[in-house]
């Protein structure tokens, strides 16, 4: 197959992991007889820098014109005290309104060989095989009005029962492919769009018979999160929510360097990065963990180009690397080897490279 | 002195855990020579029952003659099924709003001998001293419009500058007593609110330069708190923020069934409750843990009534019980020997009744 795909470093640390993702991508070229176009283009802060705009036009077209985006990470320092219209976030927000994607995915899985950085017990973070389904266009992150006045402001939540209704839909759809499990997450005891969202999921439900649905409320959900976060298959949620809770849901199993994201409209275009940030402090030194790119890089083949195959075997490259002990500094423990970003990169290579 | 409470014993175990702390503050009368007046009154379920409403005039105006407020806990599946206006929390939201109770308090500390029961490593539990300073009557919750059409929804959140100056002062008061580190969250990345929010944070820390401040974003707080809980001091933040990280952090130390909390305005005058339900599945047995109850009294003679001393004293008790290892069926350990409510707060009473 051929593909083309927009490559966005970003800032900080995002050349450097974008770098590993795609040197990982050719090696699934070769060894599968593919062909990716990669295009790079500007966003966030080094957008900013060259053009005034954490999105320029360019970027747009660049994208409009590929089969996916592959984004390394936005932000840092250097663009705090820029006025609020042109942060590097910004760029992400407006990319994933102008390309409606709707829907982030977010896994996170327990890998045994890091489960000594989690900050849980280890008997309760062991099981952790989760996906997290975010609703991303609409809420109180778009919901007009949003302003404000010298003695008060005001966001606003809405949703639309046809927002509702493709997210859900499709948090059924990978709940198929997974263990058939939802839970609904909701403030339904306080909010409209709660009850909103909990009837639309009422609804749906009779469509996936196969399905086993639970409503669950927000703050019961941050705590079980914590308490039995084995017991999750996959959660849905709306925006803000899904914001709080999958950043919440990050740091159970100490994998946060290796998580990958999927923001996705549904006809396979998409949008991958790492959950990880720019990470400032460390930019520039090789010490970055590609782990969450490449992973990213896998959902990208398995979702945008159907390439289940390919994706898995990026991840059990992955995983083989995790479980022969090698780590970046950020995932080893004292008195273990610290690889750089391409020496780990190259170790995954040599995996694939068969 | 002497004080008039208004006593609320609610739904579920709520009666059983509050009649264990009135049985300590009747101590507390004996040993300090007060006199507490207690009159009872309903509230959630048990006031639907009787009243059609979850919070009856009656009650209301129990209250209004009372210095301060004690709660059990209210709701269970009995009441799942009514319409939306009559459920138990209704009764809840109705007395913060209706008494201006703006400024939600509850402090999660680790207590040694419960950091068995928590799912994070005891490293880093173990920490762990911080108190949420919850804005309780605005935001999400009273925003107007909040109503739904058949296929759309919204809510609002809105907050006036005067909204946020009381609750930040009150965070700043109370960090001052404490280690004077105010963490303020927000999501001023994305909502109008949170930048007002922001901005009023800034103009008050003028007037406490003792105090050291920090913005941070929810979503990284949501982290922060599994990562790194024993950081913070003082969390202050909006109302469907802090409903969220209140949860998220009552579960970090293990010792859910033992956190109070306080509703407060700014006369002294509040309401007490313990952090955990109803319990609706162990109600009328005997195994309700009534350490949470029991702390929740203690903030009502700090809060409400100043009695430092005796607030003190029963803290000192209560930890005191746990110390020599006598817990409840929800912290017990396997082979560890089972109290009931009676057994355990006779153990309290043992303590102070010196
Ligand atoms: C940068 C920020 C606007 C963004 C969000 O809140 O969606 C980020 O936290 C995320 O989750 O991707
Ligand atoms: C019962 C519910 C409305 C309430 C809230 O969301 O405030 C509860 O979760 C709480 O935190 O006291």
């Amino acid at each position: 197959m051929e593909k083309r795909v927009a490559v966005l470093p970003g800032d900080g640390v995002g050349p450097e992991v974008i770098e590993a993702a795609v040197k990982i991508l050719q090696v699934i070229e070769r060894r599968f007889n593919h062909t990716f176009k990669f295009t790079h283009g500007l966003i966030g802060g080094s957008a900013i820098d060259k053009h005034g705009n954490p999105l320029p036009n360019e970027t747009i077209a660049l994208c409009e014109e590929s089969d996916a985006v592959l984004l390394g990470a936005v932000g840092g320092p250097k663009w705090d005290q820029s006025p609020s219209e042109i942060r590097p976030e910004k760029g992400l927000l407006a990319i994933r309104k102008h390309f409606g994607l709707f829907a982030n995915l977010r896994p996170v899985k327990a890998v045994p060989s890091l489960l000594q950085a989690s900050p849980l017990k280890e008997e309760v973070a062991k099981n952790v095989d989760l996906l997290i389904v975010r609703e991303l266009t609409g809420g109180l992150y778009f919901g007009e009005p949003s302003r404000r006045t010298e003695n008060s402001a005001v966001d606003t939540l809405v949703y639309t029962r046809e927002e509702i209704e493709r997210i859900v839909e499709k948090a059924f759809e990978l709940a198929r492919l997974r263990r058939g499990k939802v839970a609904s997450v909701d403030k339904a005891n306080v909010l409209q769009t709660s009850k909103l969202w909990r009837e639309v999921v009422e609804e749906k439900k009779k469509g996936y018979p196969d399905i086993e649905v639970e409503h669950m409320l927000v703050d019961s959900t941050a705590m079980k999160l914590i308490t039995n976060p084995g017991a999750f298959d996959v959660i849905v949620t709306e925006n803000m929510f899904g914001d709080i809770l999958s950043d919440e849901a990050s740091v159970i199993t100490g994998s946060l360097g290796v998580l990958p994201s999927a923001s996705l409209r549904s006809d396979g275009f998409g949008l991958y990065e790492p959950v990880h940030g720019s990470a400032p402090d460390i930019a520039g030194q090789g010490k970055a963990n590609p782990a969450a790119a490449i992973l990213s890089a896998a959902m990208m083949l398995k979702y945008s180009f159907g390439m289940d195959t390919e994706a898995a075997v990026i991840e059990e490259a992955v995983n083989a690397v995790f479980e022969d002990g090698f780590f970046t500094a950020d995932l080893a423990m004292e008195g273990q080897r610290v690889l750089s970003t391409k020496e780990w990169t190259d170790k995954v290579v040599n995996e694939l490279d068969i």
